[in-house]
């Protein structure tokens, strides 16, 4: 009796899984970051049947890992150790590791191809950017339960995504650079702005101006600081006043670091603190007017912001929020996204389905979690429901139609 | 016989003229500077008929200056030296300088107001920032020969401005913010944007990073500087290649100091004409683009931008157009003004003119020089050809109806 093909696919990754209980790994290697996703195997498989098809399914986790691309080495260093790398796709059922392909996106796909290649042995298999990250964007806002959610005034609400009415929207990625992408579907979409005044801008001049030592360090300072020392505020120019005419209120930005132009101080007589609040204030708020201008152009009042710019922090989703809000007037809505970092590589992970490799033509990325009562009918969320540290994981199965 | 309207105008004129050849004060009184224009009056009055009616014309000169306005003092101490305060409006014939009224715009003009009659006596006459902003640029476009031009690879272009077909347009002005504002015509606006990235930013935030002494020594440090060194390009993060799918090119700057990130430098290590080049272009770019997309949202063609941020300063210009030209697809074009830094107290010297004071209830100011060819018809223009300095004067005449 042949065997079915579900049973060959199945027998294939068992066979596979054998060797390691990782698969699947997938890097986005950002100007800044690097972001790995990789999925370990937990039950063995299971079969899953949607009236349709019979479907296989590895039950396991996906995990969430990140390194300073400057410090690729050690990024290097443990997916040796994990032995991530064995986790690809195998050429041929080759044996040899330097047959192995793993997905990859970002511009260090392309810069460190050759490094990759002669430290893990492995050939990096580029995928285009733009596509990972609406591939990922899309994934997380259908897939995952409690996913996307508001800011504002210190409110974190989660917003339900009505899958059938989720395009269009404006994907705001903000990594080193920012970009803006218009998505019209799965795989339609097209990059339509950006900015480079970004996370790169953050961390760099926010560097040099605090000598701060990590991108952490810095955002956890400008929480303490207050802006207002720094800041030309309107009342500053109009003597306490509001320019009420145009609707400016005296405590709005004028300008940006204007107060340093007469206070007669040098850069070490501010405190760190409020140089990286008003620097966290000017790229939040820059990001965030630009991305509605972006939005009003096309017509579009959703906003989801993502990018390991963000990393939860309060403060900086609250700055985008009130300047989307501001300049829309109260029309269009800034949103964020949990996983927020991890578009890119969630969607090289994916990725491996589309390309008819030979061993794993048929995989698909799957949340199978208890069904959510406003989802009746889809059987794709997440029972996550605290926050996504930087190694965090979530359950999930790999679908083998 | 009966004085007529123009005859009794130049009685209280040459009255008022007798006790100083200086007549008209305004000022501009902004977050970073102030800006003064005053009339002088060289060769009397003279009168002028244009057909319809006979118009009485002192001729003069226009005269500007600019101090920081955080040295307020030397400004009015500038203003006493020279007897500006004199030359306003006097209320009710009024010998003593108490009754004087100067015009002032900006917030300075609200802050400020108790110091200068402290100072020198008079009474600051309030003009709103965007009224004088308006009417300082539509004077200008309409009425200055050769005042608009483009700027784009190192090459000045002067643009023929039809004043038939001026509106609508976008207005820019970068002040120590930036006020952006819609123009429909004489008094017509509206303000639509505006952002806090402007001149005080790169003044600001470029005094605390290269401990330059004053904004044109900044400005001529970027001069000399390569924004490569400190700005992460799109090939830094591609290996060198471009990312030529959404069409960027390797040299695009894909995070305004993202190199900043990784270098493991101090900004001792920077140079500091390197920092101030990048920071000159990150917000210069910045602009462009957020006027860029205003404009598009309006659907305005013409963009004019203004604001002593530019001070002619060729590399500001450049990148401000470029920034235009790649966002617009060579659809809007950025042009600049010669008297940029003047709008507003441009602005406060008409006001002059639209409110009834007892003794200058008509006047009006006019350029009059030789006819341009290419305005046949129109009267009004200017012989300027060199560029403006700081202290420049324009000729001019100011016109009694």
């Amino acid at each position: 009796m042949e065997k079915t093909e579900g049973e060959i696919i199945r027998a294939k990754l068992e066979a596979d899984q054998s060797q390691s209980q990782i698969s699947h790994l997938a890097l986005d290697i950002g100007g800044s970051l690097i972001k790995l996703v990789y999925f370990s195997k937990n039950n063995g498989c299971s079969d899953d049947d949607d009236g349709n098809n019979k479907h296989l399914v590895l039950q396991g986790r996906l995990h969430f890992a990140k390194f300073e691309t400057c410090k690729i080495n050690d990024c290097i260093e443990f997916i040796r150790s994990k032995k991530l790398h064995l986790g690809g796709v195998r050429l041929h059922d080759a044996p040899a590791s330097d047959k192995i392909l793993v997905k990859a996106t970002g511009g260090g796909a392309y810069k460190f191809a050759d490094l990759v290649k002669e430290k893990l042995g492995i050939i990096v298999e580029k995928e285009d950017e733009m596509d990972c990250l609406v591939a990922g964007a899309n994934f997380l806002l259908k897939a995952v339960h409690q996913e996307a959610f508001t800011y504002m005034d210190g409110q974190k609400e989660f917003v339900h995504v009505d899958i059938n009415d989720l395009y269009p929207y404006l994907l705001v990625n903000i990594g080193s650079g920012v970009s803006m992408i218009k998505v019209d579907g799965d795989g339609k979409f097209e990059r339509i702005s950006g900015t480079s005044v970004g996370g790169g801008t953050f961390w760099g001049l926010g560097r040099l101006l605090t000598k701060c030592k990590s991108f952490d360090e810095l955002l956890e300072l400008s929480h303490q600081g207050n802006n207002r020392v720094i800041d030309m505020l309107v009342g500053d120019i109009y003597g306490g006043v509001d320019y009420s005419k145009i609707g400016l209120l005296s405590t709005a930005i004028a300008s940006s670091f204007g107060k340093a132009i007469s206070d007669n101080k040098e850069l070490e007589d501010y405190k760190t603190e409020d140089v990286a609040r008003s620097l966290l204030r000017l790229i939040s708020n820059n990001i965030g007017q630009i991305a509605y201008l972006n939005a009003l152009q096309f017509g579009l009042k959703r906003i989801f912001f993502a990018g390991f710019f963000i990393r939860g922090h309060a403060y900086t989703m609250d700055t985008i929020s009130v300047g989307v809000h501001f300049w829309s007037k109260g029309e269009a809505k800034a949103m964020f996204l949990r996983h927020e970092g991890f578009l890119g590589s969630l969607g090289a992970f994916m990725s491996y389905d589309k390309h008819s490799l030979d061993d794993l033509s048929t995989h698909q990325l799957v949340q199978r979690f208890p069904v959510s009562g406003t989802n009746a009918g889809e059987k794709i969320c997440c029972p996550l429901v605290g926050d996504l540290d930087d190694n965090d994981s979530i359950e999930c199965g790999v679908y083998a139609a």
